[in-house]
């Protein structure tokens, strides 16, 4: 696995990983993987993610559906960063039930909420 | 600026910031902002982030002319990365005289360079 080790894996043992929607050209999320989620992603041909909140490997769509089929992984020019170019199933990213997270753009000095919800989360995920 | 507060800068005082072009859709760096590089950032409509190898302000393009003019400035759902769309001036954004960083595409278990080299390192940079 000599492409795995090309990685500059940081101190925290995670890179950097953006998915890019491979129709529609949007950047969805970004995220981070570690080894053992790359190895995964690159296996199942689906994005599996390290969450640094949860502190454990995150399938992504593990609970929502919306897994990113991963057509494309490409490296960047100092290892550290990865780009997957994704099938989003569903086409909802973000558990705000929006395609993409970055939902938000900077308008004036505030954060204004562009792209509308395609489907309620209370539907994706149950209530809770 | 309480736009900027509602940040959550990490540990260390960063957020991760991808810089897409926006005329062609092309995902070109992924690099790290702190308060400050954020701030001249939006103050100077062209990308400033912090290299973290270099410990200081990096003003993109400060050597090799290719600024990334601002256009737009994304924030995702959780408030730790932004999305940056650009203009990227002379159609470069890597060191490597590449469009893109991200010019190695994973292919059946080696990292192949797909993009063509635009323009010499050396004629960007000079000889060092």
């Amino acid at each position: 696995m000599e492409w795995f080790e090309q990685l500059r894996w940081g101190e925290d043992g995670l890179v950097a990983a953006v998915a890019q929607d491979a129709r529609t050209g949007r950047v969805l999320t970004v995220a981070w993987m570690n080894r053992e989620a790359l190895k995964a992603t690159v296996e199942k041909g689906e994005a599996v993610y390290w969450s640094r909140s949860r502190k454990r490997l995150w399938r992504k769509g593990e609970e929502s559906g919306h897994v990113q089929k991963v057509l494309e992984v490409r490296l960047d020019c100092d290892a550290d960063a990865l780009l997957i170019k994704v099938e989003q199933v569903g086409g909802i990213a973000c558990h705000t039930g929006r395609e993409s997270c970055f939902f938000r753009k900077l308008d004036d000095g505030r954060w204004v909420s562009t792209d509308p919800v395609l489907k309620d989360p209370k539907l994706i995920y149950g209530e809770k």
